[in-house]
């Protein structure tokens, strides 16, 4: 199912593969897979993916490599990660971590898997395909939670990957985990003329957001809206409106994007997340997309879901 | 926020506890609450919560005991985890876990920490007031992230609770984690007139109820259900909309409850997954909400989010 274009933030594209999720625990599907020619290999090196960019930079695409064509020795199935298959070709795409140290001894030169950028980054920038972008997440929410969980938190033994990446089992007590994804909350505060915009201490210079949380246990959506609302801002939320929601791997979360309304009234700042916070019209609001406001104030980005939110507000759809 | 009665489903309903987040990591501040007279501490015996019934088991509490009146040992602030703060009387909640060995040793007559019911049994009879099954579910979620956390994941080095058992610390590495909740989609397919409901192995004799899934590293709530429902019954989706969620403690969920269109096809089932599957009109559902379906088969009851959602289609809002 594709998302209508425009109405759903960048990272929410879907991949076009087929993650064959029934079929990961087959250790002799997934050698197959691997063994075909048309198979592809997406290098993740300490937590950047590796890609290939046009000589001005303007854009890019994921390095996809063939397993014989990677420098180094061949990595075995139990060290990589199986993202899917593509419909169209049967190629299945793995991906394969390596730490920067490992990267070096690998490609002494540097020109096979550098440059390896920061999702982040290329999220901003806009560089890469949709279904590269949404690729690439997966793959990096899957290799930070590897990373996170190579002991056994019930007795301390060492884990081991298992089912294509997607299940860790202790050596020790074969206790099973799956990959971890964290739910957060990201609400665009509204009084229906009026939005509220706030600085975190650690934004960039005069960037603006939405407000945003985790769900806690024993929270529904709604009431991690309207916890995080009372603590950040001071004000009791009227009602939550879900709009969309988009994967965000740092580490490994889900951006569950909602609409809050909330009366009119003058803000109470929680000082230890928020640095300052103001109700703004859709005017300044229109300037902050378009990096016009008067004060230099600005948003986040197409890639992130608190652009599309603000930009939802800024157009009169919300 | 309240939400409006019947609108969502049971486990939904919101404690009435502030749960001071930002307050959590000073400790002086949660000692000075254990210390008041009026706090009170929720126990969790093997998972399950000790609960005091009426005579006729038709109506139940949480056992919430002043921290004077537990028996054994008054256990450290360290040993607990801080729910929160009862706006009215300034009355904090402690949970504290317990083994049953634990609980036998400190209660040997079985008089005080019994009966410990599980949350599951609990929801499913409607016996215990929505705050105070809120406030359990809170609780077991919690006490269950704490039971797989015990060794850090990255060194193996034994982990300690901090921010009144909101965070665990390495104690060799100092790497910090923080309380899991796992996204999971569950979905009611309809056409319009008809819904899909399906048989897991495992359901009880007669049962059948929505699909569901997690989300998976890399999707969206809404490709989530896309591919869920793709691979449990062969049906591709046209649309996905968001209705309600629910916290779910087992052992630490979260619930997306959504509808999901797609067309009138024959269903192709995922024998791994799913026993069996079928369309079925309003009036059928009906008389499976009303446990008066001719061929026995029925629903989950109004405790979990599927009854909320099969009982909307059958009330024909959707």
């Amino acid at each position: 199912m594709q998302p209508p274009a425009g109405k759903t933030p960048t990272l929410s594209a879907m991949t076009t593969l087929d993650r064959s999720s029934a079929r990961r625990g087959e250790t002799d599907y997934l050698a197959a897979l691997l063994a075909r020619p048309q198979a592809r290999v997406l290098v993740v090196v300490g937590g950047k993916v590796v890609i290939r960019s046009n000589a001005d930079r303007t854009a890019a695409q994921l390095a996809l490599f063939h397993l014989a064509d990677l420098p180094g020795p061949t990595p075995s199935l139990e060290a990589m990660q199986f993202l899917g298959v593509q419909p169209e070709t049967g190629a299945a795409v793995f991906a394969f971590a390596l730490s920067p140290e490992d990267a070096a001894r690998r490609d002494p030169t540097g020109t096979m898997l550098a440059p390896a950028v920061d999702i982040r980054s290329l999220a901003m920038q806009g560089v890469l395909p949709a279904a590269d972008l949404s690729l690439a997440a997966t793959a990096v929410a899957l290799v930070n939670w590897h990373d996170e969980m190579r002991y056994c938190g019930r007795c301390g033994g060492v884990m081991e990957s298992n089912d294509g990446g997607w299940k860790r089992v202790c050596t020790a007590c074969g206790h099973n985990v799956f990959p971890r994804t964290d739910p957060v909350v990201i609400m665009l505060v509204t009084d229906g003329d009026r939005c509220v915009l706030a600085r975190q201490p650690h934004f960039p210079d005069g960037m603006v957001s939405t407000l945003a949380g985790f769900v806690e246990p024993g929270e529904t959506i709604e009431s991690a809206v309207a916890r995080e609302t009372e603590e950040e801002i001071g004000l009791t939320v009227e009602g939550v409106r879900y709009l969309a929601s988009q994967p965000w791997p740092f580490p490994h979360s889900l951006m569950i994007g909602c609409i809050a309304n909330a009366p009119h009234r003058p803000l109470s700042i929680d000082p230890a997340e928020i640095e300052s916070a103001s109700w703004w019209d859709r005017g300044d609001v229109r300037q902050m997309l378009a990096h016009k406001h008067p004060a230099g104030i600005w948003v986040p980005g197409p890639h992130a879901i608190a652009h599309w939110l603000i930009a939802r507000f800024a157009d009169g759809e919300l």
